[in-house]
């Protein structure tokens, strides 16, 4: 047994580990806003340990009926992050995935909007950016940070961009969930259907009447961030995101819009992030 | 000079002349119906001369202000057919790509449909098909049989798969100009304008309106023929294209759609031509 | 609770329940040869059930140290599948995944040749394929088999095309462990550890030496099959493959090669995929 | 015709004035050290004209028998460049593309290193790098300064690299002429023909007897360059190509290789494109 697993160590372990890797940490804040522990993922690049640098920082976001562990378990991040990095075609950055309320855990709606008893974004932006950027030495302002999302988290990183434009650089939309006119998510109607007050936040957020909303100044604000929008052609969504995509076009805001082959599921969010990283990347400040 | 061009054989023809490649012909053909001599480049592909063998055959066709040429030159598709022939991606095909009128040769509208004067299409079923497919031996079914083209050559693909489902197993469609609604081309009030026409008859022919008006037994002959809408994000027409998959998914029709970085031009539609032609090649029927 | 539920069917579910989907069952083979009862996971294309259609199929084979349903849970190759065959770029196939002995279950060498107690190759074309081939109403030519692999099941898949290549039309090596001169796994001296007999055999049955000592007649026929070689520039085994590759372009048989950024992980793997299913469709017979 | 102007100026023109867009100007520069007027193309970014900055710079370099219009006229340089800008996958750079001894013009050998009459590699760094620098508000030092080339020009780039690391942050070969040890241009015996020089140059300036040869100050300062190598994997230069990346390897140098499909030809150089200018933009410093 110590022969084979001397045999394995040169043929599996010894290439994993000299490479260069970043680590996935585990993480929880207690928020006084949610009344509830919030966890979170953390991807450190390599040599975090080692050093005392800071670092820009993404922002990625899971979807609905998600938590934090997704992008890690089902979007293999960390192996695509690894990857990027030893090519060159990320520099090393911090990627923070909050959970934005699992029914398992919580029994609480779920989302990235305020709502009732689930004022995340509330607690996002006054709780959670200040602890998790101190703690984990991000540089802290909009030309270091980025946020990209999954369909419910798409919508929540279309959202944040616009209503906070001054604080990203950039926003990489994945089959966002970006609106519920055509009620892509049938909310039900009692109220106490722990799926409403979802459906309605992302009915009154709209990502896309925010841009065809805005005033002037606004849309200036808008073409402060770098836009990103990549979704599936067979994707139920995918009407969504090509109308925020031509009310950007519209308004003079520049977009990147791909659309691949595919629909709503993790193979396309994997290969996104080969994409998506890159893309925050390139547009942070040096 | 005799020594030097030895060098260069080693160098650089040799290995172009032992690597499989097809050649370009080009031909003409005289029609009563348009009253004009019509030109067009043929794409034969490796050890046609050699063989008694029958082929599939592709249309391409080119864009407004184009002409049978434009493939060959600004599209590189002798280079991007071998290759792809090479690596199998592509069985041996004939790739037919007609001249739709343009202004120098013909001092008449461009297009391909039927309009005053230029009854391209008309043209196009009765004396072009029969003539070329005998000529250089294509099988000449629905089977073995697409079309393809940018811009208004994109539109003239999808109309002509439109309205003879029964002859094509797919279309491709680059960029498409399918629809003048919106005045994409603003053909001015003067009906002596050489464009009025093509206008006019693109704004008659709308491929997006022929989807939303067909009748079911429409919609299931549509059903028979794979289409493939590719379409820069940047491009003016991007919205007619989006538009058009819209349309035919509303309809249960199965589209591919693929909106890759770029606009209206060459660089885009040469890269269009390794997806393009694959995608006939694979529905063809063996 | 129905109600959540309603609404969960609305967003997933029905779109997943209403794409046409392949399935992967479970199955196993009593084995004379082997004295082993073999487990393998099989692929069935959507439809497969409602009619008697028969399939080309690809084997695909599993790595050291894995076993039958690697490329189902960590290749995704399901996923992979369904979507390819759903944009038509791969036709209707059977896909077999075999188990070549792994440890936990058999407690016996690994690998696809035969070795001490383990003769594997025979159990492959004498036992299996006969018996798969029937049950799963495969088509069972040359010109309807393919075979893929990686690290060890890309070296298998090297060695079953050169050994039986009028029994496959294409082989699909990714980051194939072909040879082991230089002791890529350093068997340990003594003949009871089990990967001692893994290590000769692949020592043995080296696919670069194959080449380069093949007869005339040996070439001719490696030449009937369509060969493709996947391996990421700094995967260990880098320098096996292009050796083959050299090897093969050497003797005039024609082969893909394609180095990608990667290393010998299933990021890797999991991205072939896309490549290998349409290389195999494609050289099919129809 | 000035309404048929108007139309194409909706058409085409008005959204290829709008967009923001490089431009190439031709210029030469008198050289003492070659008793010659080197001619060479200049890539400028969109707003060049307009400010004050200074910009990191590319030297692209054309292959044997090529000359300083190649990459404007055979790559479509500009195009390529002006998407990836739009896009913003590089940021504003120059782009040098100096002629290296084209017959016509010269009648004297071709080629980047010194050979009797034409001491290239003296007037590259001596007479060309400080003239253009100076009139193109380049920035000019390593951080901002990268090679790249094809076939010989590829050689020309693994080669300056190699000897100036201190002057280059990356270094993109495509299909590069490294070695001449297989007499892949087989020079001719007579000293007087104008390709024995070049050939005799690159044989004597083999980039993979530089690595291997090289001690271990030379190691330690060709990693503080990043380098790619792109080739196709029929391309008959693919050895040469592979023996460095795999030399690098060896040394502990970091290097990125790719093998693509294709052979020694524009449609490869054009595509290499799109990954080796995002790869200078990338490695250059802020």
């Amino acid at each position: 047994m110590k022969k084979y697993l001397s045999l394995l160590l040169v043929l599996f372990l010894v290439p994993a580990l000299t490479a260069s890797a970043g680590k996935i940490v585990t993480d929880s804040l207690r928020s006084e806003i949610l009344n509830s522990t919030v966890k979170f993922n953390v991807y450190l690049p390599d040599g975090f340990d080692k050093s005392d640098a800071t670092y820009p920082v993404i922002y990625l976001l899971h979807g609905l009926t998600g938590n934090h562990t997704d992008w890690k378990n089902l979007g293999h991040m960390q192996t695509v992050a690894d990857e990027l990095s030893r090519s060159g075609e990320i520099r090393p950055m911090v990627i923070v995935m909050p959970c934005a309320g699992d029914r398992d855990t919580h029994h609480v709606p779920n989302g990235y909007f305020n709502m009732p008893n689930w004022n995340y974004e509330d607690f996002f932006y006054q709780e959670f950016i200040p602890a998790v950027e101190t703690k984990y030495r991000i540089i802290g302002d909009k030309g270091h940070r980025a946020v990209q999302g999954l369909s419910m988290g798409g919508g929540g990183s279309a959202v944040y961009a616009q209503r906070y434009p001054g604080m990203y650089s950039s926003c990489y939309i994945m089959s966002g969930w970006l609106d519920n006119k055509a009620d892509e998510v049938k909310a039900s109607k009692g109220p106490k259907d722990c799926l409403y007050y979802t459906g309605e936040a992302v009915r009154e957020h709209s990502a896309i009447d925010f841009v065809n909303n805005a005033d002037e100044a606004t849309i200036e604000a808008l073409k402060t961030v770098k836009w990103f929008i990549d979704c599936g052609d067979d994707d139920f969504l995918f009407d969504q995101n090509v109308s925020l995509h031509q009310a950007m076009r519209r308004h003079g805001i520049k977009s990147e819009l791909r659309v691949r082959d595919g629909v709503h599921n993790w193979e396309y969010w994997h290969l996104a992030l080969r994409m998506s990283l890159p893309f925050a990347s390139r547009n942070f400040d040096k």
